[in-house]
């Protein structure tokens, strides 16, 4: 998984059936001190409550899917928000 | 998934049985106002009616097959327009 | 899906028994215009009866084993020629 | 396959069902020396008991979710620890 | 599916239950020439008996799992050995 912070929220009201009532939010990838990745942001599905702001982890792929309903097509949903990280940075 | 617009359509006679009928769309990904990202446009398959010029969403990997229909080699799928975005750009 | 050109073919004897009678070939992604990217040609498997020189497209992921046949071990396969392009270049 | 070391650990209270138990570590990839690479950490399930400063390999995509739970949204899963590697590096 | 060399073996005591009598092999992707190219080396799972030294293709992601065994958590897998490549390199 990897570290985001949600930054916007997307209205979309020409979408595929199974989006319906899905929560989309802006996650920008961040790095382990919470700063903004070069990367650019993507739509997530909320599946945890996440709120603009908060810290955040998101799976991306097919697996996505299953966290919100088995078969919609989705590739990146949030699965948690961070409460606190515990690390060395080896890079330094 | 990933934000892009709609650039252009092919036309492919010899295809896979299961791509028959499908409206396959040329789509470069773009960044939160809009603007085209530096990466390469793909090949999506619409399932929401976009047509050129739209901005939309679209969804990367196997789980694109299931917004059209299950099992077809797809791996990119447009799934959403998008009407709004509302966001920070933390890149400032 | 992504675009590319058909540029080699693969000898392999020694292979997974379920790409036995597979066609290998290589492929170059290509731009809009049709010349080769910067990036690695990769083996992809043939499904649509393409040749050397031709533009194709082709998936990429789990989902290129549906083309070819369930759960065989392949992760590229070419599923369409690509007989014309109608497309804005946004990036000029 | 990737080689990494763990850095670090993650809190999360607030997370998916299906994450509730698991022990989410932070891992950074490293090459065939030991050392870190210049790519961002992630979040990754351990199944193996590994902890922080071992030498691990970790499976990405939609595959890690099944070293845990079929099924759990996870797509970066811990399952093995390295005892040593006998290899030539090519690029020397 | 990627072209490349065999350079090591990993060896590890403590690893996934599905993962035991696997041999992981450390494989480093190359060019149409055979020369490793500038990506990190793989741990990839051999299924035709493949040895250091030797030109191989290795599928990735979710589908090499069932090159091994059906949910073992595997996401690179050598499926092939090269005996020869036939090929016009585009790049000059």
């Amino acid at each position: 998984m990897e570290m985001g912070i949600v930054v916007g929220r997307v209205t979309a009201t020409r979408k595929d059936d199974k989006l319906v009532g899905t929560k989309l939010l802006i996650t920008q990838a961040i790095d382990l001190d919470g700063s903004p990745l070069n990367s650019q942001p993507i739509i997530t599905v909320d599946t945890v409550g996440a709120g603009v702001g908060e810290r955040v982890f998101f799976v991306k792929g097919s697996i996505a899917s299953r966290a919100v309903s088995e078969g919609s097509p989705i590739d990146a949903a949030i699965v948690g928000i961070i409460d606190s990280l515990e690390c060395d940075d080896l890079k330094g």
